[in-house]
């Protein structure tokens, strides 16, 4: 039994509560600023509102975020829950309260891109950031789980990484179930560049659904073009994974994550809105109040590759696809498939 | 313009009529002794019966099994169409008919197995069966496209492999249009075993599905499940192609094609019967009448890893997924996903 307190109470954070509890370990669910009413209503309720699930009965206990630090008092590990856009906020706040003891798991999943054009993962940031001399455990959690389903015990495959495997052990005995499957791996740029691409190449999957049931919406989906963009978006990635010195074994997650993220909903939607023809300014108006991690991703990969093709270190040519995606976000241009610009001869 | 002749005329070879009449040449569809129905409706009305759609107007001449000495007479190329199930009659009864200088594009995917073990392509096939000293160029599409969407001129992307680019660019300029797009590859055992064995593993992603819906087909689908068997197939995949000396760049098409058998038809329906519960005796007395080549390529890649791992050359636990799918299909064992098996940790 161990005591992990959960930084950020959003839905993947509070679904991972359900393999936490059913191992016998005690969860401190810490709301962020932002999860005030998540935590005032599953506190009481045990429900939570935008999972929209009943969370486990024992074994969690709520904290709104003053009570932070009686929250990390004597815990064993930190799981990190927040987003793309709270990572800042917990670098900020929350790195600087946790003992150098206890390790940390991340489900942020994503890279951020430096200035020089580089990109690095959530652990390498979050360490860049530690008081000088500060030393942590930073790990990470990737591969295809979405938060509904894991809460619904679906099965769900995913990946630990971090530089220390002894300690991806000890927190993969904290987390798996039966229908928890974790496989653990210490090439974390690998593991992180492939999971935080698909967010990228989902929105270019999903314009071929939107650009087949067409702006009424009464065309009929097709999927050649789907599959098309699907290996199109497996070649890229694989090319990316090499650029970042990750193992190109890792495309087994961006594969999987890319298949599931398709299906996953806000990505799925932009793409589509934007096949149908609306240009990026009116899909996002449609989409108010949604988050969108892939615009996210999308963009900085894109400033990236650009940025290294300034610098000769890579081909634009190599990328039509992701420079396509950029291109519609950044510069408001229309869907027009660069399809030709994927032909390839392999001799 | 040049003149192509079609032996088969099932649902593939008919739907590239409409990419080679659009291109300007002259097709000869010629019918199997199992395409009469067909030609004699097409060469009557137009109308294809199983493609389901009305075939080009202008440009196509149709011919019964007896006529095809006349179809192949100054015939400039040869478009193998028949299905696995075909390739036989194929080599015992054409191969023999067509002119050195005459080359062959085959839409036939997957691999053979020999007895000891190894897998060949079709194209080798077709070559060992050649008369002695008679030479051919045999060539074969790969990647993901169906037959109805590439006659409906949904974007598609295809990759045509075989052993001499200059031909290789000849094909691609009969066929390409604005929405069939080519690309061109000198590795065939690499692109035919990538197309090969996404059939097995669409089977083994499909069965997630059934096993959400349950047994009265009234669960949730589920995409983690679905996620993690189609990471785990692309791992397999991956394993595969290295042992069959084909480039692991293939995987491109390998995804994609599996992307698009999931949501393919006959593949999918009877992965689903099996996860909801059905033995596969079951499965397939529910199917009748349906040629399944998934059925026959997991069969025959299963054998073969067995074989191989018999001789020492591979460890099956390397595939686990592949044998549980093996293992369902020649034994009849129950659908019971080797999660744990998946589970890897890369130092």
């Amino acid at each position: 039994m161990s005591i992990i307190t959960f930084i950020g109470a959003g839905q993947m954070a509070s679904a991972l509560t359900f393999p936490a509890v059913e191992n016998g370990n005690k969860v401190r669910l810490v709301g962020t600023p932002l999860d005030r009413d998540i935590i005032k209503t599953a506190s009481t309720t045990g429900f939570h509102p935008t999972l929209k699930r009943q969370l486990p009965k024992e074994g969690i206990e709520y904290y709104q975020i003053e009570d932070v630090y009686k929250a990390l008092q004597d815990t064993d590990f930190v799981l990190c829950g927040v987003s793309s856009f709270g990572v800042d906020w917990f670098a900020d706040n929350i790195l600087g309260l946790i003992p150098e003891n206890v390790p940390i798991l991340s489900v942020t999943k994503g890279m951020i891109e430096m200035e020089d054009g580089s990109m690095i993962t959530y652990p390498q940031y979050f360490t860049s950031k530690l008081p000088k001399g500060k030393k942590l455990s930073i790990n990470a959690i990737g591969g295809p789980c979405t938060s509904y389903e894991l809460a619904d015990k679906d099965n769900s495959a995913v990946v630990f990484c971090g530089d220390d495997i002894n300690i991806l052990r000890k927190l993969k005995s904290l987390f798996q179930t039966s229908y928890y499957h974790v496989s653990l791996s210490t090439d974390v740029v690998g593991v992180e560049c492939a999971v935080a691409l698909k967010n990228a190449y989902a929105l270019g999957v999903s314009l071929a659904i939107g650009l087949a049931i067409g702006p009424d919406g009464n065309g009929k989906e097709h999927y050649n073009s789907q599959a098309a963009l699907f290996g199109q978006s497996v070649k890229e990635m694989r090319h990316l994974l090499r650029l970042v010195g990750g193992g190109e074994e890792n495309i087994i997650y961006g594969a999987g994550d890319l298949y599931v993220t398709i299906f996953g909903g806000r990505t799925r939607r932009l793409g589509i809105l934007l096949g149908q023809g609306l240009t990026f300014k009116e899909a996002k108006e449609k989409l108010e109040g949604v988050t969108l991690e892939s615009i996210v991703i999308a963009t900085r990969t894109g400033n990236c590759v650009r940025r290294m093709a300034e610098r000769g270190l890579v081909s634009l040519e190599d990328f039509p696809l992701l420079m396509h995606i950029h291109d519609i976000i950044t510069n408001g241009a229309t869907v027009d498939i660069p399809w030709k610009a994927f032909e390839i001869e392999n001799v």
